[in-house]
């Protein structure tokens, strides 16, 4: 998507060790038109598989869940890091790695809000190791429910997490593929920006 | 707003203790069209406030921020609860009370995104205490903004708030004000749904 990888060009930072600063736009200051552009494209391609609700993690994957929840008329459900009082004691719950965090991070789902036979798209700003991704699959399937889908912002191929999520069986879309952060340079998959 | 309160007393689960569930439209689940008349409703209301950015706390604070930025066409900026590794060292950073995990929280904002000059709108999920709220208004000052509004989906009246920002000076608006839960009963301030 052009728009979202001018802006990535423009904005983004390369820090090292494979990661990319984009919290100009995407993960703590958030640009909404933007947003709203990759929200649109997302429910774009994945309007034929008939997904029912939309799963993503706090914090940053809340924004592009949104959007694209806006676009498709369906619910959003993020996972939740901490359990907060307001949930039941009985809930889903996986572990995940956190690139950014450096340590395994809890990812949990209240079973008021995900069941049987219903049909998720997973949503999230970044598709790297597919780590994160795979925590909301275990938690999506652990609740009887299916994964139809998987989109994000960013992919960082050079990560592996395409094909860590091969087995999921889905249609995976990226929204931005980058190929190589090497020499602090972002080089996309597709060269045609 | 008629359509937040009627969700509210369709949905809504008072606790005990002061505390209201909205887990299932607000912050867990997200009704992302709800979000948005949201969003717009109080676009509408602060149209003529002058604000540059809109400043909200993550988690929950997101989905209604971003929904009313993307009515008004304005950036938001999300407070951190952690300090990412994308952020610089140096940092507006100060500690709020929060209701739901009994602790003091941090607050952080990067430089990069608030500064001398700039009009900050706050958006929030809940006006109860004002603490949050406050912090924000603090995290502004701090880098020489100006708060120009403040504005909540759901207010909780019974815990002052709206007295406890007073001396900020400006207009402060919420969706549906909640006079009491006492009796596991949802009073709304003004008795007409």
């Amino acid at each position: 998507m052009k728009e979202l990888k001018d802006r990535i060009l423009k904005d983004g930072k390369v820090l090292g060790n494979g990661i990319l600063k984009v919290d100009g736009f995407v993960n703590h200051q958030v640009d909404p038109q933007l947003m709203d552009a990759c929200g649109r494209e997302l429910a774009k391609r994945f309007a034929s598989v008939g997904a029912t609700k939309i799963l993503t993690a706090e914090i940053s994957g809340i924004a592009p869940a949104l959007t694209t929840a806006l676009h498709l008329g369906l619910s959003v459900v993020y996972a939740r890091k901490t359990k907060p009082i307001t949930m039941p004691d009985q809930v889903y719950l996986t572990l995940a790695p956190s690139h950014t965090k450096g340590r395994m991070v809890e990812l949990i789902v209240s079973p008021e809000y995900l069941s049987h036979g219903e049909k998720i798209l997973i949503i999230d700003d970044f598709l790297a190791s597919g780590a994160t991704i795979l925590g909301l699959a275990r938690l999506a399937e652990a609740s009887g429910a299916k994964v139809v889908g998987i989109g994000a912002l960013i992919e960082k191929s050079f990560e592996g997490g395409r094909v860590a999520l091969a087995s999921l069986g889905v249609q995976i879309e990226s929204l931005a593929c980058i190929a190589s952060l090497d020499d602090n340079k972002i080089t996309f998959a597709d060269l045609a920006v």
